[in-house]
């Protein structure tokens, strides 16, 4: 509820609760989407362990890295249901909610890269859609080309929330962070004729930037970067942001 | 630094950092010791993932558990060292540091508890000892049983970070959360005649409670549970809390 609105705070505190607020430790997590295997995309599972019901949604290769590891045994089997989603088959999430997965171009395989250089990822990535009352909104923390498959996609949604990793592709690299491109790591760059602002300037949706990384001069309110995606209407996501589609 | 007083902060931003700032990223973070295998134990090292060098300090048994998850391969072994600890046996860790294992009385054992009601939990449970200049501080925020044993270890610490999950040993129970009472979860509770309050009233260290569940009213500032720990002479733990020996 960060940022939410004078009005918007008054409205909510007008209207029930989605959830039940019986029980003395609750949440109004009903589920979880896992569109990717890294680590800042599945750690924040094991602060969610508290024996709330809730329904993870994944496809089988994300749902085999949890099995894999016997830390996410905190989430019991009997409380957390564990749902495999396959890529582009429409699955009902409760709410109204019709979740797809959709496959995104990805990182260079794994095996082309040294050791070293990387984490364990899952490949291939994949967008959620999401799709509720005849509007629909896509996910898409990774992307590693903005493809004419991937706009094409992105015009299907009311709000696209897209891959705002890196603002330049050697950002890392000339910040002295890491010796990998933005398109090595699988991230597409804010700028650059084959980046968002260019390839997505004419899709009809809300466009949120998100998956920010710490390099990425966009977080800084005052910076000529933020200016531009803004000036080229996008917004940037922030902890706590809320959308209603 | 959170809570630190005008003078503190006046003195450090005097004095040089204890690591070097040279990094675009970079952490004050030297070594971690894991003394228990929950997840609020263990799952901040999945945040400390950064590439930064550090070494982790554990018993045999905590080491296999992060060998047994492969998501804690993140943590690359070419950076982040894993140094086994055995209960009793002194180990430097750098910084005129020395480390200690203390075995602790731990919970009853996971198989005389019904599968349901219990997460993975490491046996035994350790303190940490940490020496330094002739002074000593115990870590110890997992203890089941305050014996003649026990405190005769607090005895040798200037200053004593203790269990302070519960204040009352059906604290969970009555506040509906759980079905376990604290001895049950391998906690004894601060009051009672057998809890913290009492047992510790006589040991010479600075006493700090730490490990404090969301049900406990010690967490509330103007409870009257809070101020008989304070009458009682115990500090109560906050998040940037910084302890100088």
């Amino acid at each position: 509820m960060v940022g939410a609105s004078p009005d918007l705070r008054q409205q909510l505190s007008q209207t029930p609760p989605l959830w039940p607020r019986t029980a003395g430790r609750d949440s109004p997590i009903r589920g979880v989407i896992l569109i990717g295997g890294d680590i800042d995309a599945i750690a924040g599972l094991l602060v969610l362990r508290e024996r709330q019901a809730f329904t993870i949604y994944a496809p089988g290769r994300l749902l085999d890295i949890l099995a894999a590891n016997p830390v996410f045994g905190v989430l019991d089997p009997a409380v957390v249901r564990r749902v495999e989603v396959r890529p582009m088959e429409p699955v009902a999430c409760g709410c109204g909610l019709t979740l797809t997965l959709l496959p995104m171009p990805g990182k260079v395989p794994l095996y082309l890269e040294s050791r070293n250089d990387v984490g364990p990822e899952a490949e291939p990535t994949y967008a959620a859609l999401l799709r509720s009352g005849g509007r629909g909104m896509i996910v898409a923390p990774a992307c590693a080309d903005i493809t004419g498959e991937v706009l094409e996609q992105l015009r299907q949604a009311d709000v696209v929330l897209f891959d705002g990793t890196l603002f330049t592709d050697d950002e890392m690299i000339v910040a002295g962070l890491g010796k990998k491109t933005g398109r090595r790591m699988g991230h597409v760059s804010i700028s650059g004729p084959d980046g968002t602002l260019a390839r997505l300037a004419d899709i009809p949706a809300r466009r949120i930037l998100l998956h920010i990384n710490n390099s990425n001069p966009i977080l800084l309110r005052d910076s000529p970067e933020r200016r531009a995606v803004e000036a080229a209407g996008f917004e940037v996501a922030y902890d706590g942001m809320e959308i209603r589609l």
